[in-house]
């Protein structure tokens, strides 16, 4: 690891995205969908428009019964595109009452399976990891849940599917809320410690700065947390207004927290890919992302520019005025 | 209006809902929805099986073209209802760049269109208001809208809908945001500035509950607010976490402010109908109606009990301690 | 009023201040203060010490009896300075239960004389206003208040402070809460409001960014919304996390919506001083008010390169990504 | 540990409190206080007063130099009390750039030394614990801190007090903000990670209500969480509107939230005392905690009354609309 003062060279960043992003977008008033349908092998071509794009995060099971694993890959490839993560559809109708916490034992049972397919495709695809997004494991309301057995439900669960293949790793994307009003894995410290209830060596982290941001951390603290502890799997980027995962292009609402996480990420020399998770209903897709990746192209150039040794003795004295000024000139220009 | 310290007595209220209640619900994690699709009639019929319920808030256009309007009402009447308002749908994949603020002339012009034709089935119907959520109109990002452009075209179209028929009452419904990050109609002193600057006579309020509490606002005190200004139209209940417009069932959360809302509510004798606006996304919209008819049921037979006199004067003097005490004495019994 | 897509020459902003930045900080935890005690005189010279400050914003009474108005107005000058408000001191001890709404009328009348000793002063130190910023009205709890009681307190009394000198202008400096849970001026909008119904023409408001934002407003939306109702008297700016009242140097969290607030500022034409209110508990209050003007004037000359017409255009369509990318361009350089 | 199901009979709460509830309060604007000052044998003889209260947090050093450690043990068992723990005051002014982790080392060992002495005292006191609320450790800007070296010194401060007397437990007391806009130990997962790191087996967590309501937590989650890893070494009770620590009386925002944390009190069958946090500004200090003491027994006997049973059996289901009618039965009486 480089120290702290150093980062090193700028490693040029490469993009990834969740295929959904270039998907269908609904919600509960516009329940007519916020465009036409897309099937995934237009998401596919949607995505390998985007330059820069190398790698998607693919959901699964597609909806197109006909298209098999190596059909699904084999359009990747044509596209110059590879999956770097596979994230099973576990918050579908069957699971809204949870996944890995429903209340009905079968239901636990059949996310397992299909998070245990998740791998196999994973495996298949040569993705870098499966990733869980449990959004429906949590609860709603005081005293609906007994939030022991949620936790025993939760951490039992994802470490069958973990112990299942100690080949794969498996990564956790937590996020505070929605849809449920509580999501069991809310936070990057509780997502660690659920972790380490586990036992288990191949769960870790997707960071979603959005996320991040929406859970009131401090998405650069908490990114050195995850990557302490070694679990950090995956990295996703976009913006909110921090009361609610928005999902919107990057760097739009917290320019300098966005900054600020982008060297946090040169700091733990992070060679994964930056992947963009947007929502934009209303902005065409494949040009939200071409301007998430501008965005961050042009923060990274910025990065480089900035006088790391300045920010090191401005930070060793809690002097915040100077490292503001550093930030400040770098993005404003010299005042004077 | 009776005076502060002696709200009269008990006005047995009446319930009302949205048809939206007992409909099908999706978000865009359950694209495929919380459960199977629920047509007018069907909705309608399980509204009406909820003792206490007598009027609807309906939607329209209704995706039944064969459906007449004069079907739906006898189908009300058939189950005993009445339509206290209708609402016209300018938040589905047409609008979701705005309805009076959209972009495009031509999408304004048919946000104003499907408001008059709302207007008629209001007639029709025999509905109190016509009531407007405009839940596409505002914005998403810094920089994104000219305020005052947005401002102007609000304001501007609501005015033509309303001028188009003053013998019709027309009420908006504010919220904060969602589906956009920022609503323009957002809170209920903004749209009391928009409702004086559009200088007509017939536009009001609907006073959601939880839109209340999800702005921040102290609900009794806005109630107050709308009502001393001759604009409360329409009144709705349930409740949230305070950062999203989670449509909980009433009074799960914020059992003290929602009965405080009740007594202003006596305060100022409203006589409308008390009207649910639930998302039970993961209960059976049934049980989640009588369930939040007990509870208001309950609160207002709790209120019978609670010495006005004594609040009075604990309110006063200021006296926190004691309205305190007053109402815990209520919920918890005496603690002697 | 210069038009939308040209909002004319840059103005070369004059800087202010709240006296209070170059004094004593003290809260409940470090009740020993955050350093040393500062008089009167000491705080106006350290105001003057920062370029670009030309006029302070002077709480009364002053604590050093022997300082005459003379005194104090003549050291402003001798520093080349001058006042350009008049705050009075409705928040300490004698208030903590209420300024205006105080619960007890003798408090009540002392708040009324001491605004209008305050608006005494304001004559004689030439200032262009006399603030009011009554931190103490509003309430704690839920059942605590009459609102309708609070509600005509608080506009009587400001009224009635009003009316006692039609030639002075009196700006109330809204704030959502702090130190009450609740205060009862909390936003743009229900300020406006009460203002309506006071029926003077002599009541207008100071904006403060941080205030905005913490209320969860658009400050760039609540700004012209109070401009094109005439009452925009003064402007204070800062930063803060938006759940809290930071007073923290400007730009450092949100600095795009900070960039948006300057361009509304230009739009409007304000010719005001841009009025710094900071608290920099741990900074020092010189350099902490040197770095805020800093931050404003680069903010200043980058606005300068900002192409409105294609804002303009990018505007009226609410093409989210093309206003963004003009921002971003400005801020992080082309990503070409 | 009871089993979920049958939490066990009753046990009767002993009450305790901080000495501060009892003592004087200043903020940023009453700099003049909001009530006469206190010292340090009032402030005890006032909590005396309060029926139910057996217990004092004690904060040293104390101001008043003449008073020494034995005076204030005699004093406290003049009036029947006794010390459950000693604060050491490392948030004054010496501190306000940090205590553990402040920029300037001998700060930082001026703060472990501190701490050890607080150590003796608790022992000649006979306190449960020594308490730490280090709320000055933290930051209040972006780029300010180097989040890995704030780590570190928070955890080897800690760590360093913790080794320094093995038979003496160390309890740290998580706030998310106040007085800087981020604390180190902000919430429960995060301290118990640190605690993890600290690789030592006598520190814990004091468990403040109303900081887990402000840090966005389910308290009773939160609470069996800390319970779980062996870490609960004190309890803290108030109320606040979860955006702020507004250390209000108990159960008068968060009633049913409140209610629920007794519950899962009761499931850990925790003995040790239920401490007040509060700062009634506004408010007699001894009525204050009456009033949270009668609440917190009228509650106390409620939960007498609800059927853990069917609780439990709604629970099992995740059925909120059963869970929820049990509380509301309890609360507003049947509604047949």
């Amino acid at each position: 690891m480089p120290s702290d003062s150093s980062p090193g060279a700028r490693h040029h960043p490469q993009f990834g995205a969740g295929i959904w992003v270039f998907g269908q977008f609904v919600d509960r008033y516009a329940a007519d969908a916020y465009g036409p349908p897309v099937d995934t092998l237009q998401a596919i071509q949607r995505a390998a428009s985007v330059d820069g794009i190398v790698a998607l995060d693919v959901n699964m099971p597609w909806p197109e019964k006909h298209l098999s694993v190596r059909d699904v890959k084999a359009a990747l490839t044509d596209h110059g595109l590879r999956a770097n993560a596979i994230t099973p559809h576990i918050y579908t109708r069957d699971f809204v009452k949870g996944s890995f916490t429903h209340p009905d034992a079968a239901v636990r049972g059949m996310t397992i399976d299909r998070a245990k397919r998740a791998i196999e495709i994973a495996h298949e695809m040569g993705a870098d990891y499966m990733k869980l997004w449990p959004g429906q494991d949590g609860f709603d309301y005081p005293f609906q849940a007994n939030y022991r057995q949620l936790n025993e439900l939760a951490i039992g669960g994802v470490r069958e599917v973990a112990e299942s293949d100690p080949g794969m790793r498996i990564a956790i994307e937590y996020k505070f809320k929605e849809p449920r009003t509580h999501m069991f894995f809310s936070t990057a410290a509780r997502t660690l410690l659920a972790i380490d209830e586990m036992g288990v060596d191949n769960v870790g982290i997707v960071f979603d700065l959005g996320h991040s941001l929406f859970a009131r951390e401090t998405p650069s603290d908490a990114l050195q947390l995850v990557h302490s502890r070694g679990k950090l799997y995956g990295v996703e980027m976009n913006d909110n207004w921090r009361e609610w995962d928005d999902d919107l292009a990057v760097g739009s609402v917290h320019l300098i927290e966005t900054l600020e996480f982008l060297l946090e990420l040169r700091r733990i020399d992070w060679k994964g890919v930056w992947a963009l998770d947007q929502f934009p209903f209303r902005e065409d897709p494949v040009e939200a992302a071409r301007a998430s990746i501008r965005t961050l192209r042009a923060m990274d150039r910025v990065l480089d520019r900035l006088d790391l040794a300045k920010l090191k003795a401005a930070q060793e004295a809690q002097d915040s005025l100077a490292a503001q000024r550093l930030i400040h000139e770098l993005l404003l220009g010299s005042s004077e």
